[in-house]
């Protein structure tokens, strides 16, 4: 990474939830709820939000149609080829104010033979061209999309931005496709971009899982210089997905004065839009992840829960209440004798470690499967062992 | 991140699947179970297997004991708490040879008040006296393990660090227990454990995925020196996890070069080592994960698709045959045309250009949900098509 900036910069965050996030297997869905997902994103604070490709379909043209109509505060993108009829379709659907026009770029050596079949030449006339075309429909924000450009050679991803500006393009966007990058690679491409436009001129990233790098990438190209950064909750997209919006807007919250970069957006509906998202693509939740897993804020093995008990500090660096979620203490076989004399103060019992050591015995050290009881449940084991053990009945 | 490493080192593969992983919520095992996991992932050819903390229950000092007898080519490695007893049975139970004592300091300030209430004299004190007991007992491999390491204050570390290696520890670990750096802070960590201690004593990395950098902290710290990392597969371990293993070889595959690091992990089978834990623990598979995710090598969308058809290498970084799956093309809204010439090509049919389009707006464009199907399944549509179409009974 390069060094500390020198200045706090406030970061855009572009979300692809509605577009790389929707186009990957299972996550189809129909306008109106990219519509609601929209407005629980704009919710947040997300400064522009991708709708999808108006040319691939009615219903991508009519999700445009409608989120770029209800947005108040964000600004909507859409992507297209580099074709006339595409930026035509988008700029009907969308309109050409607070709309960011991404023109896609073939923006490797890899793509332009064996995805393309075209020169290098033809690929720069291509863009030129659409983003002309852009231009002279009123397009305000042209973006040059660049597709694979973690595999493109200087001389073709240099010709291609020198190029789109020439014509108008007011940014360049830098896609890590098959994300193939380290972050001190991305870091440098990011940097080179940065230094072949003038100030003016954006730049925003594009990364993805495949390696588990895509948010480390992301925040190594807002170390050197990228002005916007695109996101998807949970990460949803292409094969291993996205940089997960949750994790950047966490890294942002507590890491920001060290990364010299800031966002407006708001923690705390973050797991209420992904609830929403979940629900509308029947979306698995996996145990382990950071902020919307359903382990991300609960403990059971004992070694942290007693520090848990006496203060959440020990083993909380996230606030879950700061992302909408709270933090859970489960019993299970890897709690201690702790959580139960915890649970038996907070119930008004006397101390009784007898009892303690019984349902600790039966309930926890014993149990033969992975389950686990919230503290509810341990109030009735200890009401159920307690009444057995005077041979009373409950 | 540091400089490139001058020279290429093999860096050791830790794994805390069966600790860490084990712990959280939903995630037990039967001593039986750690086994036959232990030995799916002995035959990846990593180099050292955490069993668990066998003070902590019978079924972990089980699980140590069957697994340290079934190890050929792994060591073992145990987790105590800083007392002669707890020492005592990881060694009873896992032996004194080809086992990594592993005694957990109190690394913090953060701990040592809220979590246990003692000075840091006395945290000095019974790591110390822990480490000197294992060493007493014949324990070739003793390892100060530093809980919280990274809240700690480089006053504590460096006594804790000091005292612990002049009573004969062979190893410092440095925990980012609640997950809550970034790579450079975790890099400069480990690079300054490093420099207070002899080159003959080994530093090893413990990440977590807290804010979704835990993969990201252990490339640091393979950078800054650390010799050995701690990884699980599919990342499983307390709230978000632990760094992934099969994230982690993959990086090493395709990107040890650069970061000056190698393994002899063998990535072909982690997938089906991911398969048995999956059953073990009834994990949900995400859709969206490097690797091991339901879409990690599945296209549907067109725009990718008319690639991948062409050739893979277009949208394909990772191999997925070197990692035990393989890759799969979906149809489905997002998919486009080139798909069906592809499949009525294979199925040795006559272009015709009217029979795609028939089963393209049918099947395709207007699907009104997120099923995707499979090749066999377009095959199926496309032979009903052509038998209606043709005014038929198939």
């Amino acid at each position: 990474m390069s060094g500390k900036a020198s200045a706090v910069r406030r970061i855009s965050i572009f979300d692809t939830t509605l577009r790389d996030g929707e186009q990957a297997p299972g996550n189809a869905m129909l306008p109106e709820q990219k519509l609601e997902l929209a407005l629980a994103i704009e919710a947040l604070g997300v400064d522009v939000i991708e709708t999808g490709m108006p040319s691939s379909s009615a219903s991508d043209y009519k999700a445009t149609q409608i989120i770029s109509e209800a947005m108040t505060t964000a600004r909507i993108a859409t992507l297209c080829r580099a074709t006339r009829e595409d930026v035509r379709l988008a700029i009907e659907a969308g309109g050409t104010r607070r709309h960011q026009v991404q023109i896609l770029a073939t923006g490797s050596e890899t793509h332009l033979k064996h995805k393309r079949g075209i020169t290098r030449a033809e690929a720069v006339h291509e863009v030129v061209d659409a983003i002309a075309y852009a231009k002279e429909l009123g397009a305000h924000h042209v973006v040059l999309g660049i597709e694979d450009a973690t595999r493109g050679s200087d001389a073709l991803l240099r010709e291609l931005v020198e190029e789109s500006v020439a014509v108008g393009a007011d940014h360049v966007g830098v896609a890590d496709t098959t994300g193939c990058m380290i972050p001190r690679e991305y870091g440098d491409l990011i940097g080179k971009l940065r230094s072949w436009v003038a100030p003016g001129v954006r730049v925003s990233t594009h990364c993805h899982e495949d390696l588990g790098l895509g948010l480390a990438n992301t925040l190594a190209g807002i170390e050197a210089g990228a002005d916007e950064v695109q996101t998807s909750l949970a990460g949803i997209g292409e094969r291993a997905g996205n940089t997960s919006l949750e994790e950047l807007i966490a890294v942002l919250v507590y890491k920001g004065e060290l990364l010299g970069a800031t966002t407006d957006v708001r923690p705390e509906g973050l797991y209420q839009a992904f609830e929403t998202l979940r629900s509308t693509i029947a979306l698995p939740v996996p145990r382990n992840k950071a902020i919307f897993g359903a382990n991300a804020f609960a403990t059971q093995a004992g070694i942290h829960q007693a520090g848990m008990l006496r203060a959440p500090i020990t083993y909380e660096y996230i606030e879950p209440h700061r992302f909408g979620r709270e933090r859970s203490i489960l019993v299970g076989r890897h709690s201690g004798r702790a959580v139960l004399r915890h649970v038996m103060e907070e119930m008004g019992l006397e101390p009784d470690e007898e009892l303690v050591g019984l349902v600790y015995e039966e309930h926890v050290a014993n149990r033969s499967n992975g389950n686990c009881v919230d503290l509810a449940g341990v109030r009735e084991l200890i009401l159920d062992k307690r009444a057995t053990a005077r041979g009373g009945i409950r």
